[in-house]
């Protein structure tokens, strides 16, 4: 890709600051069926934002109007990945308890060994906040590599105030260090804290009460989000939550149906959520109710793959209902350790089969919705972020059919 | 990790060229129990051969006698991988076919759509030497910056005796271009051609009598292999190969009883194979003849993943007949688009429940042995090429463990 400073000296005002050229667009704008495809397409940028994206006939003005152009050569340009769903911020990881398991240990043998997600809670408890920055960055420069723009990073092993906040703030600070959009996400109803073992009430009440008005109050979380399982809360408990998030403005997300049927997407609807989160088990009702609010279902399967569930997400459900459907890593230590949006994609095809259109729409437009973020990033429209990723290969569906190949060309964020 | 010449201008005689030292070993040597670990590791090249592998307290010189000292900071030393199964060379890809699938399209389609394996045939007769040696090497350098430092090659979608050897003379070149050890397998009794559309009798004929001893002549070769299958070929067509391969003193190999029990795995071992691979449907009587001949089982999780088989290779039965098991990506583009030895591993595991001891072993001793080259690589141990790679690891089960992430720190190949 070569890029030529069209006019460098020149005292005549521009027409944009960058202008990419001789690609490939899959620009998943929804006024065009598919991946909205374009052909030797253009996308011009101006402070950060696109300024035009679409085929070279249709530009406004010329290209030598351009500050520079950049020769894609005939690569296909996409939006910039987006990862909508991890718990990318952890300490340490539970490679110990997976040995184990597979040499045939039991879940109270793991559990007498101190695995399971007390010790996550426990290791990011002692880890400072700088450390939990430095064990973080290879994970998302991980991410990054594979063309991710945006990320949505939990907390939920901190289980208290001080350490909820010190992963928030260290994922926040994961923005900083790196060319990539943060948004956090408050996830205090993840698990019981060891010190509230016989009181969920209690628990829950300091979640809603004391820990999510004073993360709200700092700005450390853009969303809040609950697991609701017979593992971890009910829907009685996770509407507290709600209620509180809805008190200050926060909108909501819900772990919801992974391993039974709580009707949490039906829940997560009722309050309008963003996003209703893994859904094995939703029913019919609770896609309609999804479909109804714009509640997005974010398919995660390599948390299916990695804990052998059989219990496929309702995919069928979702496109009847005509529910948006978005696909994430689930990124975290105990059920996925997964760090590749693109084999994320490989994984909703082949174990859910999601279509190559569904598995990209999944991973920038409706990971967008999913985060509140549609109306900047997920597209190549005029007025968005200039966040893309340019690709070597000949075909959009490559990028959903290979395993562990990564052909990303070019990143690029707000334009550069 | 730090580089510290020690004695660059000194006379004296070094003890050896080049030493790892401050590392943990999984030396993989078999006469240590599982993965053969060493702490406070010492690795002691010569002549890119491993002079000496094991703590730094038995090693029967000083440190400071070295050529050249590493500090390895603690991290972890494996052998080099090997991806022992694999179909790397080959031209253009399947992502069309992959796309219409799960759009839907039937088997029938697809092939009306000039899709399956007679579109990789006609692709790869349509490439010259040298398009196949560029497609093949993103491919390759996949593998290699995951501390693959063995690969093999099969041949198989030339299928007359003109493209099968371009394919292998493709592959040799492969090991030319990249520092990497290449073994080539003749495959000409993969699938029929479309010419000898009714006369499998007539292409057998000419793999054994015609093909075979010409590549052979021709040095091209290290193992003949074939595709054992009511698809494909028969116990007795592949008899007639084995015999020829046998006449011109080339090992075998086999694809064997991966979609029905045509008893290919005792075929393999009556024959002495290498290795018998996929292996689904073996039974207790082919694993009983594998372990008497020594075969190795060689374990492909990415097909069985991608195909979306049910039906899962007996590993409890190899483990109980004392099968050497080794597990390689089938890297192809048709049921295994996967470039990634380390998500090959986590297959292993997650599909199949293979442990992280096999897993590794499978990568490393046993993908050497399945080669052939036991003696000369897959562990470090002394007399072996220094082939090893470094990890940015705490424990070698992160190597399973994780998905979409490759913790590498540098590659070592032949003491460089
Ligand atoms: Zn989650
Ligand atoms: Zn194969």
């Amino acid at each position: 890709m070569s890029s030529i400073k069209s006019k460098p000296d020149s005292a005549r005002p521009t027409a944009c600051d960058r202008l990419w050229r001789n690609a490939r667009l899959a620009t998943l704008n929804p006024a065009l069926p598919g991946l909205g495809l374009v052909e030797d397409g253009v996308i011009a940028v101006q402070d950060g934002r696109i300024l035009y994206a679409g085929s070279e006939a249709g530009l406004p003005f010329s290209t030598d109007d351009a500050g520079e152009v950049i020769d894609c050569e005939g690569r296909w340009i996409t939006p910039g990945l987006i990862d909508c769903h991890t718990h990318l911020v952890h300490a340490g990881d539970r490679a110990n308890e997976f040995e184990m398991r597979l040499a045939g240990a039991s879940y109270e043998e793991v559990a007498r060994a101190g695995g399971g997600i007390v010790s996550s809670v426990r290791a990011l408890r002692e880890a400072s906040e700088d450390a939990l920055v430095q064990q973080s960055l290879p994970r998302l420069d991980a991410l990054m590599a594979e063309g991710v723009t945006t990320i949505e990073i939990k907390s939920g092993y901190g289980l208290d105030l001080e350490n909820e906040a010190k992963a928030l703030r260290a994922a926040r600070r994961l923005g900083e260090e790196r060319d990539v959009a943060v948004r956090t996400t408050f996830l205090g109803a993840h698990a019981l804290p060891p010190e509230f073992k016989d009181d969920k009430a209690g628990y829950i009440a300091k979640v809603a009460h004391e820990m999510l008005p004073a993360i709200a109050a700092e700005g450390l979380a853009d969303a809040v989000d609950g697991f609701c399982e017979g593992i971890a809360f009910s829907t009685d408990e996770m509407r507290r939550v709600f209620e509180a998030a809805k008190a200050h403005g926060l909108p909501v997300k819900l772990h919801a149906d992974q391993l039974s049927n709580l009707h949490g997407a039906a829940l997560a609807a009722e309050y309008g959520a963003l996003s209703a989160d893994h859904l094995e088990y939703t029913d019919e009702a609770g896609a309609q109710a999804m479909a109804k609010s714009g509640t997005v279902a974010v398919i995660l399967p390599g948390a299916f793959y990695f804990i052998r569930e059989t219990k496929k997400p309702p995919v069928d459900l979702f496109r009847k209902a005509g529910v948006a459907m978005a696909i994430a890593t689930d990124s975290n230590p105990g059920t996925s350790p997964l760090t590749s949006l693109l084999l994320t994609m490989n994984m909703a095809a082949t174990l859910f089969g999601m279509t190559v259109t569904e598995c990209i729409t999944g991973v920038t437009r409706e990971a967008a919705r999913a985060l509140g973020l549609v109306d900047e990033v997920g597209t190549l429209e005029p007025g968005k972020w200039a966040d893309f990723a340019i690709w070597n290969i000949e075909r959009p569906a490559e990028l959903v059919y290979r395993m562990g190949f990564n052909p990303l060309h070019a990143r690029v964020r707000n334009g550069h």
